[in-house]
C-alpha cells in the first residue's frame, strides 16, 4: 500500500477548491488525510503535524493557500517529505500573490508549486501519485493507463466536434 | 527608555539593505537587536526569539525578507506584538513577489508593510519609533523634531537648487 | 481607557470595505472615530483633522482609500502617529493601483500597510490594538485571548471536515 | 509673452530626469520656474506655492514624482489649472508604482499623466506649450514648425541608414 | 464661448464608458462634438477630423479606446492640440494593455492620459475645461465653484455618515 | 524570386535590434527594405510606403517599436498585407507596453505579434519566409533544411557538453 | 481554390472562443478543419497532424490555448508552415499566462501572436487570409472589399451616434 | 543506488544556471546525467530521451527554460516520472514568462515548479533528492543531516553579525 498523502489548507473555505485533489487520490486509492491548519493562526499545530508527517506514514504533503500564502513553505520548514503547494486564486490579480508567495521559495527549502485554479488543483493529486510511483510499480501501470485514457477523451470530444459540424452545414 | 526593537533578517545578504534601519534606530536612541534567522530554515529559532520578544523587553519586531518572504508573517504567528514587514527587492518584477508575500496577509494575523528598498527600510525604522512614541513623549518630541529638519533640508536643497540655475543662466 | 483610532475613508462607498476595522475597534473596546474625507477633494479638511489628531487624543490612523490612493500618504505628511494604510480594491489588476500608491511612501514618511480586501480591513484594526497595546497591559490580555480564540476556532473547522469526510465515507 | 510654467520635483535627484521639460521649455520661449517640494515632507510649502500659482502668473503645474508618486494629486488637490504629472522610474517594475499612483486619479482631480521615462519628461513640456497655445497664436506656430522639422529629422535618419545599407553592400 | 471639445471613441460600444465626458462639458457649458471613428479601421477618417480641428474650432481632443488603443496617439500625430487619452477597462489586467499604449507616448508627440474607468472619462472632461480655461477666466471662475461643491459634498457625506453612526448605537 | 519584405522601425536607434531580421532574409534570399519612419512624427510618410507596399512587390511588413508601439498598428491600418509586429524592450516591466499596445488590436485589423527581445526579431524574419513561402517551393525547400540544421546545432551542443562534463570529472 | 485552414483547440471548452475564427474563414470561402487536440495529454496526435499538414494541403495552422498555452509552439516545433497563436483569456490577470506563453517563443521557432479575446479570435481568422492571400490575387480582393466595409460600418455607426444625440437634445 | 535524475536544457547558454542542480545532486551521491535539448528546435529528440527515461532507469526529470519556456510540459506530455521545471529569468519582467508558462499547466499533466534564478535551481536539486527518497531511507538521513547542517550555517552567521555589531561599536 502506497504512503499516505496529507492535504492541508489555511481555511476551510478553500475545500471546494481542493475537492479535486481528493478524487485524484481516491481514483489511485492512495490513503490521505484533509485537515485545516493555518500557518498564522495556528503555526504548533502546523508544526506538530508536519514534523511527525514521515513517521505516521505520510509520503508528501500538499498544501493549498491563498495571498500571503505561507503555508506550503512553512511546512516545508518542518519537514523534508516533498511538498506541494496550490496557489489557490484570489481578487488580486488572479492570484499572483499566491503563485509568487508559494513558489518563490528561498534555496535549500523547495515547495513544488502547481498551477492556480481546478487544473492546479487536480495536478497536484496527481504530481503526489507520480511521486509516491517511485517505488511502486502498481501506481506508475495504473499512471499508464489513466494517460492512455486521456488520450481517448480528447480523440472523442474530436470525434464529438466532427460530428456536430456535420450535422451544422448539412 | 523605549522597548528594544528586534530587527529580523531571513540572510546575512540582506544586511546592508537594512542598515539604514539601524541608523533611524541609534538617531532616536531607541535600543536594538539584529539577527539573522530564517523562517525556513530555522523556524524554530524565529519561533523561540519571537515568543518571548515581549517579555524580553521587545516593543516592536521589523523582519526583512525576500522572494517567498515569510519571515515577518511567521514571526507575526508568534506573537501579538507589531511586526513590520520590509520587503527586499529581487529580480521578479523588482520585487513584487516579496511585496505581495508580506502585504497580503489573511485577516486575524497583520504584518505592517512598508516599501521595497532603501526609503522602505528607513520607514520600517521610523514607523517602529512612530510606535514606540505611543507612550513616550520624549520620542514624540524628538519625531516633531526630525520632521522640522525635513522641511529645512527640502528648502535648502531648494535654495540651491535655485543658485545654480542662476549661476547657469548668467 | 486607550487613545482613540481615526479611521479615515476618501469615500462614502468605501465605508462597507471598512466596517470589519470598527467591529475589531469595538471587540477590543477601543474607542474610535469615522471620517469620510478626501485627500484631493477636501485636502485643508484631512490637514486640520489630522495635525490635530494627537492632541485630540488619537494614537492610531487608518486611511482607506483605492486607485491612486493618497490618502495614507498625505495623512502621514501632517502627523508624526503612526498611519496605517488600507488599499481599496479596484478593477485596475485587483487593486494593484491602490496597494502600490500606498505602501511605496518614500523614505522619512512610513505608511504601515496591510492587504487588500475584507483581511487586510479587520488587520489594520488588530495592528492599530497592537500598537495601541504597547503600553497597556489590558489590550495585550485581550490580544492573546484573542489568538488563543483564533487557534480554537481552526480546530474547530478541523473536526467539523473530519466529522463531514467521515459521514460522506459511511 | 505667455503664462509660466512650474515645474516641480518631489526630489533635487530628480533633477537629471526632467532636464528635458526645461529645455523644450527654453526653446518655445515660455518662462518657467523649476523648484524642489515634497509632497510628503513639504505638504505645505507645496500647498502654498500650488494655491498661489494662478495668480502669480502660471498657467500650467509639472510634476515630476516616483514610488508612492502623490505629488502631482497632492498638486491638483490644490489648484484649478491642468497639472501634468510625470511619473518617475523606479525600480518597481520599472516605475509601475509612480505610473499608476499618478493617472488613477478618482473622479473630479484630475492629473495629465505623460509616459515614464525620458520620452515622458520631454513630452509633458510639449504638452505644456500645447495647452498654453490655447490663447496664443505665435505657441500655434512654433508648434507646428517643431512638428515639420521631426518629419525632417526622422528622413534625414532614413537617408542616413539607406547610405549606411548601401555602403555595406558594396 | 471657448473653443470647441471633440470626443472620439474607437468603437460605438465605449459610449456609456464616455457619457460622463459629455456630462461635465455640458455642465460647464463647453460645446462639443462627439464621434465613433477607429484608428485602425478608418485612419483617413480620423486624420481628416484630427488635421482640420483647429480650423474648425476646436481646442481640445479627448479619445477613448481600449486594449491597444491608438486613437489617442495616432489623433496626436496629426494636430498640435491637445489630446486626452481615456483608457477604456479590458479583461487583460483590467485595462493595463489600453493605459500603457495610451501613455507610454515617445518623446515629441505627447498624450495626456487620465484613469481607467469612469473617474478617468470624468476627469479627461475637466481636464479639457481646465484647458479651455486658460485664456477664459468665466471657465476659472466655473472651475472654482465646481471645487466649493465638492467640499460640500464631502463634508454632507461626513455628516450623513455620522448621522447614521449614532442611530446605530442609540 | 519571392515577394519583398519591407522593414520599418520607429526610431534609428532600434537598428541594431532589428539586425537580425536582415540576417534571416538574406540567408534565405529574400530581398527586403529597411526604413526609419515614425507612427507619430511621420504618419503620412508610414501611410504612403504602406499603401503602396502591395504594389511595389511588397509581401510582408515587419515593425519594430517600442513603448506605446503603434507603428505595426498603424501600418495595419493602411494595408491587408500580412504586418508582423516586433515589440522592442523597454525598461518597464522588461517591454510589457511595446508587446500589449502591439498585440492587442481590435477585431478586423490583426498584427502577427511575435516575441520581446532578439529572439523575437529573428522570428519575425523567420515567420516572414514561412508567409512567403506559401506560394514558394523553393522557400518552403530551404525552411525545411533550415530546420534540419537546428537540429544538428542542438546536437552538437549536447556532444560538446558531455565531452565537457566527461572532461571536468577526469 | 485556397490552401486550407487547420484550427486546433487544447480543449473543447474551447470552442465558443474560436467560432469567430470558423465564421471568418468562412466568410471568405476559405476552406478549413476544426481539431481538438491537446499538447499535453495528446502529444502525438499533434506531432502527426502537424507534421502532414502541408502535405495535406493546408497552409496555415491556428493553435488556441489557455493557461501554459503550449499548443501553438508544439504546433509550429513540427512544421515549418505559419503557425498562428491565440491566447485564449484565463482568470490570471486575464490570460498574461496565456499569451506570455504563447508569444514569448525563443528564436528559429515563431508563433504569429493575435490578441487576446474575441477581437485576437477573429483577427487570427483574418490574418490567416492575408497570409493566403499572398499568392492568391481573388483573396486579396475580397480582403479590400472587407476594408471598405468597415469603413463604411464605422460611418453609419457614427450618423446613428449623430441621430441620437441629436434626438436627445431636441 | 537512487534512480537517476536527468537534467535537461533548452540551450547550452542556460548551463551556468543550472549548476547548482548539478552540485546538489552530487553532494547527495545521486546519479545524474544532464543534455542540451530544445522542446521547439529538436522536439523528437526530447519524445525519445523522456519517453524511455523510466526504463532507463531515470526518477526524476528537471527541465531548465526560459520565456515561452514549454520544455518540461512537453516533456512532462511523454512520461509519468515527476518533472520539475525551472523558470530561467528573462528581461521580461524579470522572468515571469518563464514562470507562467511552465506552472499553469493544464489539468492532468503536472510540472513540479520551483522558484525563478539560482534559489530555484538548487532547489530542483533538493526536490528531486526528496522525491528519490520516498523509497530510500540513506537519503532521508542525509536530507536530515542537510537540514540539521542549515540551521548550524545560520547561526554561525547570526553570530559573526553579533561580533561584527560588537566591534563596531567598541
Amino acid at each position: 500500500m502506497p504512503k499516505k498523502v496529507a492535504v492541508l489548507m489555511g481555511s476551510d473555505s478553500d475545500f471546494p477548491k481542493i475537492k479535486s485533489v481528493l478524487s485524484v487520490l481516491s481514483d489511485f486509492d492512495v490513503p490521505f488525510e484533509v485537515h485545516v491548519m493555518s500557518a498564522h493562526r495556528t503555526p504548533r499545530r502546523v508544526e506538530e503535524f508536519v514534523k511527525n508527517a514521515r513517521s505516521n506514514g505520510f509520503g508528501v504533503i500538499i498544501c493549498a493557500a491563498g495571498g500571503a500564502a505561507h503555508l506550503a513553505g512553512v511546512a516545508a520548514s518542518h519537514t523534508t517529505l516533498p511538498v506541494i503547494g496550490i496557489p489557490v486564486a484570489t481578487e488580486l490579480m488572479g492570484g499572483l500573490d499566491s503563485l509568487l508567495s508559494t513558489v518563490q521559495m528561498p534555496g535549500d527549502i523547495p515547495v513544488a508549486t502547481v498551477g492556480i485554479g481546478s487544473g492546479g488543483a487536480k495536478n497536484a493529486g496527481i504530481l503526489a501519485v507520480q511521486i509516491l510511483a517511485i517505488g511502486d510499480e502498481n501506481l506508475v501501470q495504473k499512471l499508464e493507463t489513466f494517460r492512455e485514457k486521456l488520450v481517448l477523451r480528447i480523440q472523442e470530444k474530436d470525434e464529438r466536434l466532427q460530428a456536430q459540424l456535420e450535422s451544422e452545414i448539412s
